[in-house]
């Protein structure tokens, strides 16, 4: 393991997501940073705030020229940005002075780490919501298929009323698309420009310091906010914050999947996928993917702690704070990322098994599941707490001698019929609905 | 103290908000559910679900019960939520067996308590938003009176280069325009009614479940979802995440405000309010507000960890993920509102010092914060890389010797006329502009 | 609920503590502040430091004098500690100006609120080890009994092999001693007296501060440190984390409780608690106390993430920190305490189900769970990868067509007898003597 | 960046530690990961549980063989565990089928991968200390040398009294002596052999399975539990909560050093290293290092939420809470070990400036500072709190009109000699005695 299994070798195939770690890497974090150093020459030199031929000479050098990251160690370890070594190494290897000079022009270096970072997350942004929507897409499919499949609903573990699994499966899904809604809302808060000069005032800048963070921004397809978001960092701590809440939904399906599979329960097969094997034990398929979705979003979760604390950032410019970013907004993106693909393909995997559900739906033979259609099927002809008092006691009778709770119900009320009582098929209530309901939902989504 | 300050009687004047901590008492949850009952009855007895007349008069009786939760405490140690005594306190109080069993229809425990969190969560929610735009507005005209007030900006604790004291009123406050944003946005998602049943499939609500919960939800001024959101529980850990976003904005007023009251730095006077004293230093004045902050920032940032964290809800209902919120999502409200009512009173009795800005900006009078400002103006008669590599060498010099950068500049390029450079108020850059684009903002705002 | 469900009157029986919640009560913060004012008067006054006399009326007063919390109320929301309405009501109190201006000599409001708090941990403390003692003692009898009762250990939820119920209950059982060592090595770090006066130095107390300090140390059975800890708070910290530990423990022990009582599992039963009743399900039986102690680790384990994060105390006293610990010391105290004694109640209320056991072990009647013991019963007449790979195949046959395992061994390999082999008795391997252990490490225990 | 800094090349000299990077790295794990299975072998063939020359040879086999992380990365992918990819590997590269098959014989997974973690984290945990003893001895330099150099103490950010820059110094290292016996304490739970097999009962590992274990634990220098530790992970939590605390209190000397780095407060100089540059502002000598320690102590504290909640392990192997170990734990590692590379450097080259101290001491001129000690010499005529009324009254004069406190209290009581009560260096109480009990503690610390 590397320091951090999202980095190891070892652990690629269980934790790295290749998409998204192309972003997070030392050559995406030089690229995106010339690119952002760049756009912003050339819109100084259109603007006439710089000669325009220096403008275009950094532009382009800014889209040729290769800088190995590694040579910007040594003097990052000393600034703590890595901005001051990257302008020199830029400035030197362009072999041009007098155009090299007008690079960073009146920029800070957070202006072009932040932004930088800004273009880095719209990519991740476009994926996760691909993704989001690829996995509402398939249990959309799952929800359709089993809209009426009966299994046993579970509310503090035990077995509660019955309900489908499409409907289960709905359950997953419905909050990826609020997902999707919360992210198409603060992705013009996140994807906004930073130019905002040494601390804040881009004085440096010039008078036409608005007019150049306006073209920045078109120039970078970002928004320019009006003003500094050096040292308020709500739009990146709301962003991670929207990644811990995807994780933690995917987390539940996890959970659900993962309990669904119990040895004994058996309610989802392996699947395709064929489980994780054991070095000693030759019958083991362990589901790996719900331990990943749960161990992944436990650690956005937790970090997300730290990035909101991150916005007591101090000043104009806070250290501590700032870096304090850096070791979590990555992991956080890699964690919900790398969450997001296991997701989509355990679900496309999942083997429903019906039998089973409806095995454990009949549980002991005792129908004991059934106690509150029972209850209300008496309300009809009693008040409904003596009906519910009357069945409770009948639970408690059938847990204690064996026999079947429709079998005491028949007897205790031979004129009534129960046939539709003791049918899991008849007791779906609104699942089947929901299940529809959902899938017609992803549908119309964008 | 109490378990928590919160609930202390001692601490109350600290960490008590009074408008908040009413809709988070055992009263307040009591009250709140007796009216999702009666509302229940109500549209159920309209629908034809349940005789009209027992909706009528349970829903009467909603509003004239009085039910005291002390009476309830020792079933709901048992139960674990306190719903199944308050029903059967409720039908006994009614005196009308005919009505009262119609109480609690077709509902589960879940709907009934999430509901009723909802309906206080919309009264939270109205009084931060008003908190929010009340503390915008004294940030407004602080922005305003001292826009063009020159002080020196700070990045790692070191004066950078200058700003006005507008320019960082403006920056305590564009984030509350933000957040105010969000909650619009999220409102919707938060504010619905929960209506499905014992295990999310509202079959005991028969046939016309999905047209109760959309009378229900009319009734009582909510959404109806459409879905069951037992086991989802997004829109909750969305809006407490809200709640600390919000409460780390404040955190960084308050780490500034801190900060500029030291002693030696003293840019900001104890103002209206006295300081806090100390029981042994007679000249103490110590900045309380800024403190609780503080503490309550990071309070709030670190139960939401736990609230992100409940969203792993297992299956159809989780005890353990659905007492973490019980645990969490009152504190995170109250934290947040707390610190929206501290930060009012504290923004409305700042004391900005202006000279005391002024005399830290010249600092000890080398004039080393107007370096950028003169590698910049030296910038157009040398290349630039030169002119910032001489500055940095006057810079030095300056440290070493004492004398004066303006001094050292003048004698170094003594046909340059650098008089602007080292003005102060010739150097704000755009910050003037932000302060008053924030007061517009904020003018502009709903 | 009140602002938490600790200082809730509706919750109080699933969460309130009874024993410990007397030491988080105003009263029990004022009384203790009380006692050490009253114990260093005396001391003071015996070292000659002020008149014997005051220190001996300031020491009867401090005993005997009651003070309402309510009284200080709004003077603490002015200086943010109670102490100085304190001192100021016990001196107006004492009606006795003369000896009562000896009230507080030298010391700081830090002083007297860390050592008040110290006393109470020191009871705190005592409470949580007999608890642990106790529980282990109760495990140690679940070892015992069920030392060689075979169930199913479970590895990712998967059946792995046979292990024994009585090995699992010592499973739970062993960190419970370690904690117990844990607490014993750090109480002598935790249980002193704080006293350095105004900023830490001890100035106002004159040249025997720090024969003041032992003096007052040896009066309330504390150690003098020999250094002030205003700003150092590491030993707070470990002690929360301490908690945080053992409420993670008992949260394993909840998680498993909880996941063999799941229905269709059922190896524990609800047992002489009668598990929590639904308003609308006549059969739920909820197993609540796994569900609570889930919860309680979770927000221990998240709020010492603050109390940890508030070792940053910054230099001589930071408001933010401290206060951030009264926010989650109490609350961290409390979680754990009542998680203590909630797993006392559940663990005595345990109720194995051996043939449910036996019945999960043989699973589907396939055998897979011996598929290890197979493999090495197999090593010895065949390389044992290849052994492995054998038993590897068979297994997936067996899931296949249903065929038992050993029926398909005895069939594959007609020359060797595999009764032992697939006797879940005598696959127990080392659990029978891990919980003999465990049953004599209580017993050893002090 | 990759995804974290501490594995990125570009951040290397910020976050990346040499040392402790060593230990977690793909192949450090694999190499103990084979030492371990090498020392397994060996005694086992010792044992007579396997044959003597099998265990010999691949023993040897351990130490020679060189196995490529990055060949195991696909099936770890499938598995989650790199083990039984290793185990192949390691089989296959031994070309000696005969030997090869008692590789691994008994284990599990788990057995080898803990106990490959906990030989490395005894490394860890020797660095760790070797650490924390440097750096208390730098201090304790610090400490004696400026036992007596006054600057002022600060209580919220208040002037407080004066204290000596030494006895500052001392604060900052005396909870190192109490981490450094908190580690020795906690070694022996972490210093554990892990040997249990497949699920914990080692019923593969045969009736010498205890035996086994023993020699295993004595052939690698470590500690035999005696019981299973798989799914009871405190020792793990409880080193990283170590770990958690060490990064806290390094913080605190961080915000100390930031803060007495502050310009207009210049307490502290930059120093030997010559602080961050700016990228666009010439002066800029940027504290990186207590930045940094910030940082790195939040992160730590964060993480170690994580840690503690995968205590609640679910059965006998839960590979969700074992994830979020390999997650949390080795980042914690780096994070404090990094945090205490950086505060041995920062406190081997901090320069105190005493000038500065004293003027900040002298403060505005006003002498508040010696309000306390005022009101003691008051005292001694007139009852105490009519002298703190009084000097109170004076302070609020001293800042209305600027006449500083000596000359109002002269004017006021003329008879008294106050010299002393002014003069910083008689008014530093303990500060110097602490200064030289730390060094002397130092010096005797083992």
């Amino acid at each position: 393991m590397a320091v951090t299994p999202f980095d190891s070798s070892l652990y690629r195939d269980l934790f790295h997501d290749a998409e998204l770690g192309k972003l997070f890497t030392d050559s995406a974090e030089v690229r995106a940073m010339m690119i952002v150093e760049g756009a912003l020459a050339k819109v100084q030199g259109k603007l006439g705030v710089t000669p325009e031929i220096s403008g275009e000479a950094i532009h382009r050098a800014s889209l040729e020229l290769q800088i190995d990251p590694g040579g910007l160690t040594a003097e990052t370890g000393v600034n703590a940005v890595p901005v001051p070594a990257l302008v020199q190494a830029f400035r030197a290897a362009m072999q041009a002075p007098d155009h090299a000079q007008y690079l960073h022009w009146g920029a800070t270096s957070q202006d072009i780490k932040d932004t930088a970072l800004v273009l880095r997350l719209r990519q991740a942004a476009v994926l996760m919501d691909a993704r989001l929507a690829a996995l509402a897409g398939t249990l959309a499919a799952l929800a359709e298929t089993h809209r009426a499949t009966p299994m046993a609903a579970r509310t503090w573990g035990q077995a509660a009323t019955p309900t489908s699994f499409g409907a289960v499966a709905a359950g997953w899904g419905w909050p990826l698309l609020d997902h999707r809604a919360r992210l198409a809302e603060l992705r013009p808060r996140l994807l906004r420009v930073s130019l905002s000069g040494a601390a804040g005032t881009g004085s440096a800048l010039g008078p036409q310091a608005t007019e150049t963070a306006m073209a920045l921004a078109e120039a970078l397809g970002l928004a320019a906010p009006g003003h500094s978001w050096h040292a308020t960092r709500d739009a990146l701590a709301e962003f991670t914050g929207w990644l811990a809440l995807v994780a933690g939904s995917l987390a539940k399906m996890g959970e659900d999947v993962h309990l669904m599979s119990q040895t004994g329960i058996a309610e989802l097969g392996a699947g395709a996928s064929d489980g994780g094997g054991s070095s000693t034990m030759p019958q083991k398929r362990n589901p790996v993917q719900p331990a990943l979705l749960g161990a992944l979003a436990r650690h956005a979760a937790t970090l997300q702690a730290a990035m909101t604390g991150a916005l007591a950032h101090r000043q104009q410019r806070d250290g501590a704070a700032w870096m304090t970013e850096w070791l979590c907004l990555p992991q956080i993106c890699m964690a919900t990322g790398r969450a997001l693909s296991i997701a989509c393909e355990m679900a496309g995997s999942l083997v429903p098994e019906p039998r089973r559900m409806a095995a454990n739906l009949a549980g002991d033979g005792l129908g004991l599941i059934h106690a509150e259609a029972l209850s209300f099927a008496l309300a009809g002809t009693m008040p409904r707490p003596e009906a519910q008092a009357a069945v409770k006691t009948l639970c408690a009778e059938a847990a204690r001698t064996g026999t079947p709770l429709p079998e005491l119900a028949a007897t205790r009320w031979p004129e009534q019929d129960f046939s539709a009582v003791f049918d899991p098929a008849a007791q779906l209530g609104q699942a089947p609905a929901e299940a529809d309901r959902f899938a017609a939902a992803v549908r119309a989504a964008p």
